[in-house]
């Protein structure tokens, strides 16, 4: 009977931690990787690799529009960049993660077709954690750049 | 025995499920809320009121300026806004919540002193759970009109 007991004992033990959570850090390590494939398909236009990375739900924020959902939203906005032979570099400075649902801050250069850079800026982007892996399901981002007055432009 | 089995058996289907989790509604309703005190904070110029809206460590990304953190940016951009007599309107979109962290998408009307609306954007702001209530750790928007070019400027 004793047994039985510490059977069950040991199960509650086990039951109870629930599934491996992922550290902080390697849930960081894999949207800095996740990020990297995003800066490639960007720059190869390989817009399903890139369209693949948001979740079918996602919602994208970007200046100067209206909200904008799913992944046909994500064709329109970043095949326009490609079309445009628009690349962008990442560089994220923090990233909170609790259960599948990650935050990321981040700075990112806009970079021309002459490897000119067109505007430097930041984002916010929470990210989904999926059977396929780190998926971004909001993403928004603005200009760090003063504005420009009509004198400057 | 079996009463010890019993036992130990309802000890685990009851130590398994945790402490109660809030519904997302519950959530919603309760963001909803501190937002209608961010906008009367911020409408009734009551900087301190509206700071503590915001966690310690909270990151601002407005426009047109760098990555901005803690209470003290808070204080910077809204007490700006404020000695402007500018207030704003916000309407949720949509909020999900995971354990003690919130994402809410949401769109923003900037009025000025004069009720004439100054701008019209959206956002995207994760909410972090604490023992006073649910306060704003990453706050981020960017407008949704599109660029004025210098003629229309």
């Amino acid at each position: 009977m004793k047994m039985v007991v510490m059977v069950l004992l040991t199960m509650m033990v086990i039951g109870c931690s629930g599934p491996k959570k992922d550290s902080v850090t390697d849930v960081r390590a894999e949207i800095e990787r996740a990020n990297a494939q995003w800066m490639s398909a960007l720059k190869e236009a390989d817009l399903e690799k890139f369209a693949v990375m948001y979740t079918e739900d996602t919602k994208l924020l970007p200046p100067n529009t209206e909200i904008l959902e799913g992944r046909e939203a994500v064709r329109k906005v970043f095949g326009g960049m490609m079309d445009a032979g628009i690349h962008v570099q990442l560089h994220t400075e923090d990233v909170q993660a609790v259960g599948d649902v990650a935050v990321e801050v981040g700075r990112a250069k806009v970079i021309g077709p002459d490897d000119n850079v067109l505007d430097s800026g930041k984002y916010l982007v929470t990210w989904r954690k999926t059977a396929t892996g780190w998926k971004m399901q909001r993403d928004i981002w603005n200009s760090s750049l003063p504005v420009t007055t009509p004198a400057e432009s």
